[in-house]
């Protein structure tokens, strides 16, 4: 099986690696727009070959790995150009742009939308890495639009991956998607920004930071290219999202100003019942990990 | 030397562990006004006895690793039982407040204000850990009120927790200390609470949510009753702190509302420069749990 990966950063890299390394698929190629990413992920041995979208109709799968917009703009030529069996997978953070698009192509049911949800804060070919999606959960959207095949062999790539695959209607998956992951990017982007504002001297910073603000910037290390996009498309619920989000630091503030410790008291309490939800995410990395 | 340690959580439990390791103190006292938490503590063999406050003239090394309102509240008590050779530090994480009361003590020279930068999100004495400190940078405050013996001594349990000593004034202290830690917590704090409002169903959560959501909140898992007195203590430069962060959202919120992509590279490539300092910090990590 020819694997064409269109993207090859991150998640394009390190699906390489893990697909290689499972023998699913025989031969993988390689697109990217960006000639340094291309050359270094050949180099790298992530893929066998770099062609340009033209030989796409080599592909028995074609896997678009690349910003949100970009797999929007392209998939009608993708669909266009690929062989009446192949079968093509994207890998977005956002699921209802692109699915409203292949909605109106004749080819729709040889496209499969899908989101893993699995990632660093780093980027490029080198960032790519072996078990990055192994325990995670993967959203496959639409599913009853797709061909039989195509829908059974993208769910065998996520089991080769490690993935468990859940199902979702793409509104839904925007919208509960903008506050467990897109709002906690902007929170972080935000955050990194004021403080870098502030602290125009980062001897402080490094000085005085502890682990804890390393763990809640970390994600402003992210790549505008991948997010500018995602927060575009995601615009209308993260902008509800972040409404919410600003309306309780608004009121948090005025607790402070207030000294009203026992209010302070309630909303940590509250806010300390994300410690289930968290747990159980550490114990699925765990067991990752582990295994 | 009889250390008494005053607070037997988190701090409190890994100081003992750290400190009699390697010799630094030949026994270790407790007090602790949580009855579970001091008897699990001796359970654990952190100290070797518990005591109560009518005891710190037993004392050589009394240390403060309580709630910040509480540090404060006892010190002149403290200040007052301990024997003239004794010496008294504390670990707070706000150091204006408690510096003011102690420059009223007639034994203010006993007395040695500090802030060690280390700490997780986990509480009680079951969760201290050894190394907590190693590679970490510990701040003191108003080193010139000390007298020269108490200082030294105070150097060198942090030399020997393997911690970088660094001075400050309590009020730049506490400014500074606001934008590089706890605006994190009420960023964390409120994220989680956001999130766990909207989503009732915590099942999406913990299948939607990835590795970078539970950086942004793990946060949300600390102690209200360590958080909410340091929130108080520092209310006026966490408000100013909480005040630009909200302004920043809010505008973060106009670029998405307006879909102003070019607005929103220009602040997230902003936002990434903060990786220089957090790629110090991680080598700082790195270096610390390698040695």
């Amino acid at each position: 099986m020819n694997i064409t990966i269109v993207g090859l950063g991150l998640i394009g890299g390190s699906l390489a690696i893990d697909l290689r390394a499972r023998k699913f698929g025989s031969e993988f190629w390689g697109v990217d727009s960006n000639e340094h990413h291309a050359s270094k992920a050949q180099e790298l041995g992530l893929v066998d070959k770099i062609v340009d979208l033209e030989h796409l109709n080599k592909a028995d799968l074609v896997i678009l790995a690349i910003p949100v917009d970009q797999a929007r703009n392209l998939l009608p030529k993708i669909l266009q150009n690929i062989n009446s069996q192949a079968v093509v997978v994207d890998m977005g953070s956002t699921k209802q742009g692109i699915c409203q698009i292949a909605d109106q192509l004749p080819n729709r049911d040889q496209y499969v939308a899908s989101h893993p949800i699995s990632g660093t804060e780093n980027v490029g070919p080198e960032a790519a890495i072996a078990n990055l999606f192994r325990g995670n959960v993967t959203i496959i959207c639409d599913q009853e639009k797709c061909r039989k095949y195509a829908l059974e062999l993208i769910r065998k790539m996520y089991k080769t991956l490690g993935m468990k695959v859940i199902y979702m209607d793409p509104k839904d998956h925007d919208l509960h998607i903008a506050y467990v992951s897109h709002l906690s990017h902007i929170s972080s982007f935000t955050l990194g920004l004021t403080v870098l504002e502030i602290e125009k001297n980062e001897k402080n910073i490094f000085n005085m930071a502890g682990s804890g603000f390393a763990s809640t910037v970390r994600l402003a290390k992210s790549s505008a290219d991948m997010w500018v996009p995602i927060f575009e498309q995601n615009a209308s619920n993260l902008s509800k999202a972040l409404q919410t989000y600003i309306d309780n630091l608004i009121h948090f503030k005025k607790l402070i100003d207030h000294l009203d410790k026992t209010a302070m008291f309630r909303i940590i309490h509250q806010s300390n019942e994300i410690r289930r939800v968290l747990d159980g995410i550490e114990l699925k990395e765990k067991a990752n990990n582990g295994s």
